[in-house]
């Protein structure tokens, strides 16, 4: 394969649809497919094939990508009745990019290696805007093999590619990525709910604070957003609030106690409990508000 | 003042004696004072005057700067018998750079303003090398005018002063960075585990997660040091453990609750359980591994 | 003013289309125009007003923000026969956000000021994902009251809003960063090619120097890009030759020598020569490409 | 190995002084070696032993580390009278984390290998307290054999090993990091005398760039010593100037312009001819200012 063979994607979310169009940009032929046909359109007009399902747009590729919203959906557009694995040839390599459970991930990659078609577990971490620059960076699970012949598509949407090891364990390293992003953000509203009850300028703090030993990407992205009560996403409170199911699920089989994530996602069930979901994880901010002791 | 006035400096611990010797090579005739003598001796090779006590080293002074552990500690080198008041003319400015508690902070303004002495809580960020490049972060509460008469003395030792209030202001800023320090070692600590318990290898982990939405200061800087089972200081457990005894009280007259900051404190006791105060934060890591159910 | 008072904005650029769209999403009333009038569309249908010309816009305006490509179109747009001076009241404040001379900053904000017309100039860092999220950072130059009348609509587009002093100090500020930008990137495309030359992957240079003491935003951003031979911009090669136009006068004026940034000026000449200043700054690394000697 | 194992260490100046005291702390027995012998004092206070030769050090040796300050320095203490060569057995791997010219180490490293002695070319970039913390970043040429005997006690000095390919690729890869150092410089220098002459305050523009497109850790860290003053090392000038005549004459060899590295280099070559290369790069803002054309 010279790196511009052709490519289904399933899932054209912002994510899928920005990383979809990268490719088509690049000069691969790809085939997508999306349930809702109307995210397809722009791909459509920039010279992708309409795929009718995930198994048409498995159809001819070397490579097939999904990127979907949880595990279920994953399992559905791989596995199910009209799914990647009705359409995917021997020796293609599916490369399913969603965050999902790491034992969802090994399943699948189980099913489709009976059948002689290679899988990684190949998650992203960085907004929008890297995947549309393609400098997401991408944590891989499964056959080093696999991901040899997946890399010259893989480095076309990301410029970091680290093989964590067997399947699943792409998925392992996301959910620790979301560790890290869920608590940050427990320590970033606290400290904020902590300046701005003791009268100090909160928009003050973050810029003070910003570049020293207490900083974060996070504090330096979502800090100036909650100071103005900007709480559109970003990543959405629905999608971590999955993620850390994951995480306490693989934690507690482990044996490991996760209590900073724990209380995060205490508050991001609250923001629920008030139909917040769809509000960026800063929205956190709004939860912690909530839970202050008046009188 | 030009700036290079006389100035007193209380307290020559790792910190303070780099701050100091700042203040020494900028050309200020500095008096220094430090309970164990043998700190100040580098010092006075440089030029400085050795004085016998706090009140001695405020003789003549036109900025007083006093570093030391604990509200305790400041109370009694400024307040005490033989403690700054007791040498400081009217009009003297006493800087207290250490962190302690807000409420410690107000009390010893009080006193010295009843006594025509100005007074700024300004406690810093950044580690030693930081204290040796003057590059320190500098949070301020106070009266401005007392700010503007120690800024020359202040921009020698930080670049980055930031006026936030009232007395208490500056310890309260401080508190909220250390919730950010607490809570982001909770994160670190929490996926560094998960990942060596599932098999990763914790050191790829770090080098993937830092650039992304996970990264922060802490974890490109203890990540690797965890890793390494290295778990010297950088800031001791102890430390850390009085700053976050100062922030439990404070967030608790607020009606606030911290419960990332708790979670934080909880494992940084089972540290002063086992013996562990005098090492980095960092080593909340072997707390956490304590807390792992086998079998 | 409530923060919330209406607003007209003139250019619906890429920058200038997110720009508008925060302020209508924030409540504000805004009156939109743009040459070409399409790119007006998704912000009338957001609930912006479509104005008929910059002078329209400017009608029953407390702030009119203008966001355009450079002096002349700024001097036009402002001062020319349907421009903003001819609908805008005494006691607007007209913020110019483009980036443009700092000589014809001060003579717009003199043309308005004879007519009682506030004026700042208020150019931006930070790119299209920042203007969508509303955390630009903007610098201004002016006098300090009619930035506190126009600082509650910035703070919607930016978080760090920095006076830099008297009209035209914004406009310096703003040349400093693009001398920055500039000479940051001869030193990645220089690095790169010895890379490249002597036999490295430059993908594994760039990780390996990202996070140290040659790292910097652009080398963690364009670094990769160019790796994989993506040169979309970012930032227009066409945009950062006039910009160096105006560093090059600017310095000029005041006897300094700007070698560095007149190196990267010669390649970026070079890049227009052969027909490539659409593409993103990146590509100074095909100028000095075919700069090297063969044989 | 189990990377405790005997390890000769010569060179002991502020960088190779902390490195080997990481040796010695993590448990390795350390032979330590330096012309002034007074800077082993400290070293064999916690335990090193005192050689009396370089090839005295290198006796019994696994490996022997050389931390010297040029190619001539380097060849001298490895292949000279008394060099490493003479007390090395056959199999040792001789480890060169000085920065030397890529031919130098060539010919070391071919010496070596004629006598059975394995050889890598390990240049580090970072500064004294990564030294201290371990958390250097090691760029390396040589064999891939002769890394993985060497990987145990180099994860001691560093958290971030990346191999670049044959002999001599460890020094290409420093030198590209010199490249964007030194050329980062530039455009921090040159940023800083526009703003002054331009009467804007340097300190506030520092604060109000480095979050931005034009930031960088060259930014962050000389930008407020500039500002004060402060022109201390860091990194001193006469090590850089080293380092651009091996960056000149490298590239110079490949057909490469580098005019943006000479351009440093006319700047640094004035501080030498006005005494001032025990000064910290940073200085290269006092040769600009003299550049400055007056009337």
């Amino acid at each position: 394969m010279d790196g511009k063979g052709p490519v289904g994607f399933v899932g054209l979310g912002i994510m899928g649809g920005a990383m979809a169009r990268r490719l088509v940009d690049a000069g691969h032929r790809v085939a997508v497919f999306n349930r809702d046909a109307k995210k397809a359109e722009p791909l459509v007009a920039a010279g992708a094939r309409r795929a009718a399902s995930p198994a048409d747009a498995a159809q001819g590729a070397e490579i097939v990508i999904t990127m979907v919203t949880d595990s279920k959906a994953a399992e559905e557009v791989i596995l199910g009745g009209d799914g990647v694995v009705r359409g995917a040839a021997k020796g293609t390599v599916v490369v399913d990019m969603s965050t999902i459970a790491p034992a969802a991930s090994r399943r699948i990659g189980g099913a489709l290696r009976a059948k002689g078609i290679g899988f990684l577990d190949a998650p992203v971490t960085g907004m929008e805007f890297r995947a549309r620059d393609g400098t997401l960076s991408i944590l891989v699970g499964g056959e080093r093999d696999d991901l040899e012949r997946a890399r010259g598509v893989l480095s076309i949407l990301g410029n970091r590619v680290t093989h964590f090891g067997p399947q699943g364990a792409g998925q392992i390293a996301k959910a620790c990525n979301q560790v890290l992003c869920a608590v940050n953000m427990v320590g970033i509203v606290e400290a904020l709910h902590l300046a701005r009850l003791s009268g100090l300028d909160p928009a003050t703090l973050v810029e003070a604070l910003v570049p020293g030993a207490g900083g974060s990407w996070a504090l330096e992205r979502f800090g100036p957003q909650i100071v103005k009560g900007d709480f559109n996403p970003g990543g959405r409170i629905a999608l971590m609030l999955k993620d850390l199911g994951i995480i306490e699920e693989t934690a507690s089989a482990l044996g490991l106690p996760v209590e900073g994530a724990m209380v995060a996602k205490r508050y991001f069930a609250d923001s629920r409990a008030h139909g917040e979901v769809d509000l960026g994880t800063q929205a956190m901010y709004k939860s912690v508000e909530r839970a202050i002791r008046k009188g």
